[in-house]
């Protein structure tokens, strides 16, 4: 990561103040390609600059597709992420998708809409960004489209992964144990902090708020695990809130939930920023959305072995929250017992 | 298509005056996938309504995959093309990028970028002429994604198809023979006429010309046959007008080529509207641009046969227009027999 930031500054010095619409779409798209393309190391395979990609899936796989798309104003502001950061979060969001399937990502195309004015700079910077999450899970971008526009950038990501065994929203039964794959509200927290910088925020609760916000590890290795198992009845991945992403596996599922509110993994973060804020550290878990973990429901005589499964494998707990109930409500059961029924929540997009 | 219309019109009367932003993210995506979606026969597969869609290839087959962003002020005016149409083109022209690699269509998804007050009879209508085309190639719309934007309307599909050999730009040599799966002209003459309705164009011109412009019909049995026979050395489909789109054969197979201007196939649509305009139809033929037929390289020695054996499949001539040449020129010779260098034209984005 050093080294990517490093070659950008030097490589910037030398385009800086240079627009799109200098480089022309020839140029850009040369540069993005050189920047981006990865060996398709088999005959026949086909990479950016033709008609179409052409790609290979491992025989007798199912090929897992989702398909994202992000724009300026709405699911992003500009000026408050760096363009390598934006590269690599609309990435992220993507692969996390397949991750909550269970699948292996393989293949990614990648289309923007772009000012004129845009910064060379700016767009391969986010290139760089996204390209250093492809490396980390072995992804390659192989297609994608420039074109101009005059309103808001907008990204629009497919990923094409593959799978033996898929993990699906539906598929949850009462009595099956709810459970996450790592802390919640880090990500709601890193926003606080671009929305007030707080001052008073120590350096490393900033950090880890930031990573959140910024670099969500999608839970790819993980999802295709689980869905090896058999033990995972329904799957989704949190990016709008627990609260609307529950929601969706008991509709999905025809079942309701009940969460354990001294369970839920209240990451140091969101503890911490929402002391320093005055809010509650459990909205920041419930409806900030974007912790990009794995929320799961598993067939109760099989969580122990899967959580000891887990950890061994991925030096991480599963976090246990809850479980699925009959009926159709979310439910916290709160520190002190009472039970209350609870709104479901999160991001809509209009 | 009439009963598509007519259904509509009876729908909309219900819900006019009625905006996404009224209906919500989940009536919409609800009301969407009751429209496309389609029925994915085999066991475990998903569609519209999870994380990810998965889909199977035929055994064997290699993956073919394209996308397209189109934006409203840049690819399309909103007021300019009835929604109904701006679906079947936003899909014909993904379809066509599979059609010039001679693969086969199976499986699209589309993604929105809408304004909130977009009216919600629009968003449907778009999808119903989308669902047309792909009902016609038995293409099935399996996932996608609308999200809420303040700027312009944003298109972005991606299409999946499957082939065993496939049809590259790259590969043309000294001495094959151009040719194009159509006649040329007739999507700029209807862009000519939305410009300028022309009140003396008979009728019938005036319905070819729209006809090309609003509803080009991918080449994709074309496109899978050419590439079975092994006798096409490249191939390209005609989107940003045949300078440019040649241009970029020449370049990838590095080697020139020679236009026969009296070979060049002018739709009489164009013919006719360059004459009401004083345009020469040689334009809207090389530069204007979304006819979305292919233009191929094929090997001398085997054209005789592929044409006859093309016009019998298809009933329609493959139209020689030329030859591949060395060197890096276009070169158009004209029917006195004068040689003229081209320009490379057509549509540049930014």
């Amino acid at each position: 990561m050093t080294m990517l930031i490093y070659r950008y500054r030097e490589f910037q010095s030398k385009v800086i103040n240079v627009n799109i619409s200098q480089w022309g779409e020839k140029k850009l798209i040369r540069e993005i390609a050189a920047l981006v393309d990865s060996e398709l190391c088999e005959e026949g395979l086909v990479g950016i600059g033709d008609d179409a990609a052409v790609t290979v899936l491992t025989p007798g796989k199912r090929l897992v597709t989702t398909t994202d798309m992000l724009v300026e104003g709405i699911h992003f502001l500009r000026g408050s992420i760096p363009p390598f950061d934006l590269g690599y979060k609309a990435l992220a969001v993507n692969l996390s998708d397949l991750a909550a399937m269970g699948a292996r990502a393989r293949y990614i195309y990648v289309s923007l809409a772009l000012n004129k004015e845009t910064e060379v700079g700016f767009v391969l910077d986010f290139y760089r960004g996204l390209k250093s999450l492809a490396d980390r899970f072995e992804v390659q971008v192989v297609g994608g489209d420039t074109v101009g526009s005059p309103g808001p950038l907008v990204i629009s990501i497919t990923a094409q992964g593959e799978a033996d065994k898929v993990l699906l929203r539906s598929g949850a039964n009462p009595g099956d144990v709810l459970c996450v794959t790592g802390t919640l509200g880090a990500s709601a927290a890193g926003l606080q902090l671009l929305l007030d910088p707080l001052t008073d925020c120590p350096a490393a609760i900033r950090q880890e708020a930031l990573q959140g916000h910024y670099r969500p590890v999608p839970r790819l290795p993980e999802g295709h695990f689980l869905a090896s198992t058999g033990a995972v009845t329904a799957a989704i991945d949190l990016s709008d809130g627990i609260l609307k992403d529950l929601g969706e596996i008991c509709e999905r599922s025809g079942c309701g939930a009940a969460l354990r509110e001294k369970l839920l993994p209240l990451s140091f973060a969101a503890q911490t920023v929402a002391a320093l804020t005055g809010k509650d550290p459990l909205d920041l878990a419930l409806s900030g959305g974007e912790d990009y973990e794995l929320l799961l429901a598993v067939k109760r005589e099989c969580f122990p072995w899967l959580a000891g499964e887990f950890a061994a494998r991925f030096g991480t707990p599963l976090y246990e929250i809850g479980e699925i109930c009959d009926g159709k409500e979310i439910i916290m059961i709160k520190a002190d017992g009472e039970r209350e029924k609870l709104a479901y929540g999160g991001f809509t997009h209009f």
